[in-house]
């Protein structure tokens, strides 16, 4: 008797060590986070990377999320407007905002709707909320702009941000069908203020500033809605004790970048002496941009935005894009860019110190899109022979913070803004649910990673 | 004392439970692999990658690489030969070479040896002969090239191939001081000659067809060493049942590539019609190479080397690489630089299958420096504006086998071949030993994975 009474506490132990030891091992783990904080490079791939890397951090450097435990490349899938079968192979802010925001492949310039029919689709904010999460969005180009707006906003056309951008234009047909006369949802603003959301902290005041159909600004119906305003540092502090929701607008549109070139240095064309030699590019260093005033850093609005909504009772889902990578990439400007990507590491680091305290946060970093600059070798690999070798765009020669010389490169347009270009893009994540963040993953793959994340239905 | 006996049981068999279920996990897990096959595609980064994906396997596609377990980004550390304390932000496939053969930073052009000083440095290919272990070396470039070269040879410079190639030219300084005359190792052809490797297969005919310091040529000097030579497939085949160390060269220098441009399209320079208008570059397709002519592809060749070491007694270190995704980039020639990344994935499936046979194989596929093409929207992002917009270098429109228009940029170099790049590169790892194989490592990290995989000393 004793000894079968010992036999079977033995076995219920046994048992038992096997669960606590080795717990059930299943292709998908469920592991929930209580919140996810979503960020977005703009233009932010491999190449714009090391960019950065080399310049702040050394060439042997690493961004803090590149410590993350999870790391995947994410196609960027995009598909034609007029035949939504055939792929194309280069993307926008608006097919990879929604990509990420809801899943859904959708064409260049759309904003969370299905290409070709037009049908709008859920986005993860929403579904966040509909659980009765918080939720938040902040960036540095206008809170309107084709990134934010792929989370909140319902359109066809990311170019109508505000009322006054509804109406066709010479170049381009716009959003009359979605007017609110014609019983659309109206501009990407008008959707923003009754959007319900906690906190949208960028630029744009311009698109909200100017009166909806029935005449009223939108400003007014922002705040009808429930939102306070702020429009500097300084009100953003002011607020952050008060109750409700915040619409913070710190700039007319895109916010001024945090870096610039010594002198308002950028790559320019390769220019040649009169025996016809290239002359070098002056090696130059990045510097505090001195228009970037007083206004909120991206960090700053991001620890704004973790303090706002680490009260919130069933967590929250919060997007921050560092939104100027791209803009600058396009312009030819390295230092804009490289600011703009230390901005994004500063704002990270911010989402990592909360993360210490509440371990139940998902923190996601991806991108959207690649971009256009490269770092090519100055003198050409082929500088012996005899006819000159250089690049046939723009280049810049910049002095890195380690002492090295990098030629970076902007090579895909002639007369106006680099383009955006299609290679893969990186993705990291730390926190519960993101092992899924491994191989070689589908950009849209992140809706669903973060749906599950948060057990979202 | 029977309860006394019964809980001492109890305690032993816990700890044993714990042991078998929950064995010690370390930092380090050792995992020993009895094979290596380290793949290098030659300036393969991301954005080449996904050039060759969307082509191939459309945009949703992925290599059998990319299904690997283990995916990480490496960067790629180079430095200037004048003052090794300085780093240089492009590398080429010999300090790339030499980055992942003997885990050492060194400059542009070094093979195997240290910059500045020139010291020569034990490459993983050697650390694993010394232990009994076969060796092999495929490529499609030259044998004697760059990164074939850094797994087997030492020497200052990559263009030293043969003893023709020793002495200095109006524009290289090439390496008499490495002539054997002067007590130096002689040229990379001669090292190869002496190495030991048990198989070598590429091209590189022309550097081993002249004599050596001593006037007798270097074919014979092999012969002398233990190799047997081949120059075709056939003889390739023949050589299948023979035993002894096997030298093939199948061309006189590069090997042809599997593709080219459907009657020779490649990128080039946009054209204008009369009124200033861009004409809108033809798409085309990728064709079979003609002048491939009869000679092993790398897959063919890959299988011969695996079924060569498979009886190997203590296992086996082999490289493969696909080189002339590189060579076909230098020259603005998409459907060139795509074949030769398909014959990188069909070599790779090669050695899964010979994975599944043998389960202690690590295969490793690894990049040594990026480059130049990149996907851009055609028309511009920006052709709604008045004036025209195009990329100021080559570009080609393909028309990809799922059916889409994919237009590849090359904006590094107006006069000659295009650069190489900058960028961080992908390495794919699949077996024992593939797991430190993730986040950002240094490509120079790829040497300690593989003498730990193989636990060379």
């Amino acid at each position: 008797m004793r000894s079968a009474l010992v036999a079977v506490v033995y076995v219920a132990v046994f048992v038992l060590t096997l669960l606590v030891v080795a717990p059930p091992v299943t292709g998908q783990v469920a592991e929930t986070a209580r919140s996810v904080v979503l960020f977005i490079g703009d233009g932010m791939d491999d190449h714009q990377l090391t960019i950065a890397r080399n310049y702040l951090l050394g060439a042997d450097g690493a961004f803090v999320f590149e410590t993350f435990d999870h790391r995947a490349a994410a196609k960027v899938l995009t598909v034609l407007e007029a035949d939504p079968q055939v792929p194309e192979y280069v993307g926008d802010s608006a097919s990879g905002g929604t990509a990420i925001s809801a899943g859904v492949v959708t064409s260049r310039g759309r904003i969370a709707t299905r290409a070709g029919t037009g049908e709008p689709v859920s986005t993860v904010l929403e579904l966040a909320a509909g659980v009765g999460k918080r939720t938040g969005i902040v960036t540095t180009s206008s809170v309107t702009d084709a990134t934010p707006a792929s989370f909140v906003a319902h359109i066809s056309r990311r170019f109508c941000e505000g009322p006054s951008g509804m109406l066709p234009t010479p170049t381009d047909r716009r959003c009359p069908d979605e007017l609110k006369a014609n019983g659309g949802p109206g501009s990407i603003a008008e959707q923003l203020a009754v959007s319900g959301v906690d906190l949208l902290l960028g630029g744009g005041y311009t698109h909200f500033d100017q009166p909806d159909e029935a005449g009223v600004s939108v400003l007014h119906r922002a705040r009808e809605a429930g939102f306070r305003i702020v429009r500097d540092a300084a009100g953003l502090r002011a607020a952050a004790g008060e109750p409700g929701a915040i619409l913070g607008l710190f700039g007319d549109g895109t916010l001024p970048v945090a870096w610039a070139g010594e002198n308002g240095a950028r790559a320019r064309s390769v220019e040649f002496a009169a025996d016809g030699q290239v002359i070098e590019p002056t090696p130059f260093r990045c510097v505090d941009n001195p228009d970037f005033g007083s206004r909120p850093t991206l960090e700053v609005m991001t620890r704004w935005a973790l303090t706002r909504l680490e009260s919130a009772p069933s967590g929250f889902f919060l997007m921050v894009e560092s939104a100027s990578i791209d803009k600058q990439a396009h312009s030819g400007n390295p230092c804009g860019q490289i600011g703009e990507t230390r901005a994004l590491d500063q704002a990270v680091r911010v989402a990592v110190a909360f993360r210490e305290r509440h371990p139940d946060t998902l923190i996601l970093v991806a991108s959207d899109h690649g971009h256009s600059a490269q770092i090519i070798p100055w003198p050409s690999l082929f500088a012996s022979r005899a006819e000159a070798q250089y690049p046939p765009g723009k280049v810049a020669r910049l002095r890195t913070l380690e002492g090295g010389l990098m030629a970076v490169s902007y090579g895909t347009n002639t007369h106006y803004l680099e383009e955006h270009t299609g290679t893969q893009v990186p993705v990291y994540a730390q926190g519960p649910g993101a092992a899924p963040v491994r191989g070689l993953i589908r950009q849209s793959d992140l809706f669903e990673i973060v749906r599950r994340a948060l057990a979202l239905d």
